[in-house]
């Protein structure tokens, strides 16, 4: 099947690419390795496959699985990030960096070399000083709260939930995470108490969201920070291309050039095997398989959005 | 004066765009500190402030100083990498890697731990290994000759030369680079004598080129490989959007985050104090002023940047 | 006055040494700065100072508070090594390293290029698998209680004790530690929850004993593991030899080189002032002075021993 | 065969002890892997095997292929910091450290963290600064001319010369040597020309010695700086203690702490397989055998001085 490439928006045929994908990636379908850290994540059937684009003029795109809620794990990284932006400001960049890492999302040496701030929000230690900033000066319970409540409005979606077996597993299989938190507080960049951060950390990764919320929460972030269907305004246009530059820059690890260069747009991947990708000015795009690359990301859904984007010609870089 | 934001191209007054931002910038000319390792560049009029805009279309608009040529330092990189990628294709990432480094632009702590691969192109080692790729089984002399005339095919105008005395100097001051090659070459990732790369490393440091001619040289990268203006194919859409997506993620050492944020476009900036950006679809700009910021990028270019990229909205995160 | 100098031990006028390292050493009383992470630490009287020397055939020799109780601190990983290497023998070196890290003691670079396993006992997250492995299948509890009773018999003083407010404070400043033992935790490396083998480690890190006490009580180690004067077995030859080694290469941070060259005797130092030193076949020092050098070796305590070996020639390089 | 231990040194046959360890080893003989960077270590007969001590009083005992010369390599650093810390003294250590690193030999991080200063002397880098020092106001023949009529001297042999083939083999494979020593010229901290100073390092480590050379050359550093045959003052007490402490700390790259519980004694092993100790008061000890163990330190060689010392009591921690 030809695609229209680079044309007018309004005459895509969101459907026939979306299709086009899903029938290009099932071939990839239980390639890769889950994340095995932890039962819940362990035991997720190998074979989901899901896509969900939705667009600002409010067109929407399913394909497999796409509204099976599964863990967002990193993906949240980009809320929490959005609702600290909108609350404390700049000030947030005292406390974690913008720069890409170059090492793994868990590393704990540039947070010795850089005195306990982490190189961006992104990264592990990083979404732990973001989640204790999410806090504030209330408790771990409001401030969950406070992001749930933010996820379903944005995907008007009441069901939207954490998984409280997965939090739970990850708090046990949390050791490192554990470390780098303690880590941070020795050096006074976190004002809640460790366990209370943790707390708050661990259950953001546990939400359970399918691909048509994820894509529909995230909407957006494609419009210089307002909902282009409610026209609310959730964010402010610099602080929604701060959080765009930083997925693209810092969104996929020690893989983020890489994702950059294939893909071409800003995007988060979680080892849950989710990917949610913002294509400016035009949608936002979820897609998920559990299966994961060497780096960490989804394998197939990488794939499906390589050739979602071929097709399309969304990649900022065309 | 109020400027149309995201509007049609076409509808565009560049010149008045051009005009407000040289008149905008002009309060921050002489800020920053000028490179110093080198009296060429140090003894440069440390007020000269230059912005150069070539669209798709032709059109071009200047001010200040767009028609003196300054040393491009880093800049070459982008194109040395341009010439190598359409030669040996993908294997060159074999010998250098694509991911942002999180290090200043002549850290070896990753090079160690990384056993002599580069962890980009656009970092000083990674550059290096291209330049030996660009020799191939030729010679220094041939290579330099071959990226030289390339320029001036690609600028149209045959005036673009190396300056020998800048050549002279960065080689004299060169022990950090010379270390660096040596250490690439102990692992085997140097096809040619170190001497004979890094003789071809720093006189494409020390071609001298204006704004003018950098910003039409690079038209092709913003037009997925194709110059807009001759029609000709310089490189396929792979390697122009490879090339985009390493700017972007790499160009502006452990700013490119930042970087990525302020002016959301693919650039490459050097310590000579110029920067290249990359509009994708539209065009390139080009600006120089000779201080520099505490991370290596010119002070008033990237402010300059900063304001067009408002004003026309040409971020790719917009 | 003048000392003899590698003369025989039995001519040795002990007294005459120590009295004269005494006065000399009292004009850097108060020099350096007392550790400031804990109150208990920073409230101690700065002008404290100590020496105890003991010999194998019995003769000790004291001056200044060495009979007053203060916090050995690091100087406890020596016994818990020694404890813990009769118990576990040389799998211990599965679990942790013995060479020296050429880091600060808290450093959690090498930990993580050497997943999870530390350098050598006498760092920090060293010192925190040992504890665990004091634990072994009881309890913490229990684990403390073995270490205080061995210091008991091998001082032949049952007074000694810990210190509980210290213990308590080490705990809640204890967030790098804490950091430290969940990373050695997430490679797997700790049996024990964390918090119990942190409260061992807290523990013994706050057990107080005087400088007598520490010389008497380590003095088994300046005879191949025999104390000389009950004339038992404490540990053998070579685990003897092997602690000896440890502290001669690591026994002060990254600042153990240079005690080598100075003293040239293996030591131990901790922050709370005090510093341990065995002479192979002659005895065992111990001094004591809050004031810290800037590698967090006592100042006065070093030149101190520096006084003494110099008067009789202990140093295992003369 | 018992040998008597912790005796009168004058009643110790070393004869005896010397055949009974040669016996004792020749079970390694060939064991481990030879250096292969260069040809003329890669083909020097495996098999060979040699031990000699000297003593204070001149006894001599001489086993296996005792009187032959081989590459001396790292060995060689022991020398030249010798003859520089005489030379320029204290000031020596402004330009390198005195701690371990920590590091292979060949390290390049600590120096980027450390900006171009040296951990110690005897890791490459170091050796280098050294090298540049012996070279002073001369010239690298002058330097290299020096030391080899110091060595000449001090051994009582006019034979001992340097092998030119492997020290042009070795300036041709030497490129992490170049590059280490650009990187630490880049910090100022070379006076000579980079070629220069590694023309004399290069041909220090070529310097072919025999095993009776080596010990009765380093003999002085058993005296605390005096030959005890000759009655000459080599260096001072002060610079002979540096120098052992260093040997303990530092002398076998990451495998020195292993090396100093293992013989007790300072040390400097070399990849062409020899192994030089001190033994403080007693005398020197140089053993080959060319196959490496893992830390590139000779494995028959090693166990030839733990089985010595074993016998003889001369660890400094017995």
């Amino acid at each position: 099947m030809e695609l229209p490439r680079a044309g007018l928006l309004s005459d895509l045929d969101l459907e026939a690419v979306v299709d086009d994908t899903y029938r290009y990636v099932e071939t990839y379908r239980g390639h890769g390795r889950q994340a095995s850290y932890i039962p819940a994540l362990e035991k997720v059937d190998p074979n989901k496959l899901a896509i969900a684009v939705v667009l600002g003029d409010g067109r929407t795109a399913l394909a497999g699985d796409a509204e099976e809620p599964f863990s967002i794990q990193s993906i949240s990284k980009v809320f929490t990030l959005s609702l600290v932006l909108d609350r404390v400001g700049a000030i947030l960049w005292n406390r974690v960096g913008r720069e890409p890492s170059g090492s793994p999302f868990n590393s704990i040496v540039q947070l010795e070399a850089e005195k306990g701030k982490p190189r961006n929000p992104l990264i592990n230690a990083g979404a732990i000083v973001v989640s204790d900033q999410l806090i504030g000066a209330d408790t771990a319970d409001a401030a969950i709260a406070e992001l749930v409540s933010f996820l379903r409005v944005r995907a008007e979606d009441a069901s939207i939930a954490i998984d409280d077996g997965v939090a739970m597993s990850e708090s046990q299989a949390g050791a490192l995470n554990r470390s780098l938190a303690h880590f941070v507080a020795a050096f006074g960049n976190l004002d809640n108490p460790v366990e209370e951060v943790l707390s708050v950390y661990f259950r953001q990764c546990a939400i359970a969201m399918s691909c048509r919320q994820l894509a529909r929460a995230s909407l957006y972030l494609a419009f210089d920070g307002v909902d282009p269907i409610t026209g609310e305004t959730v964010t402010t246009p610099d602080h929604c291309r701060r959080i765009l530059s930083l997925m693209l820059t810092c969104g996929h690890y020690d893989n983020s050039g890489d994702f950059a260069f294939r893909i071409g747009l800003p995007g988060k991947s979680g080892v849950g095997g989710g990917i949610l990708t913002i294509a400016p000015g035009v949608g936002a795009i979820a897609v998920w398989s559990p299966g994961l690359n060497q780096a960490g990301t989804s394998l197939a859904g990488a794939v499906a959005l390589e050739r979602m984007v071929e097709a399309t010609g969304w990649s900022v870089f065309a």
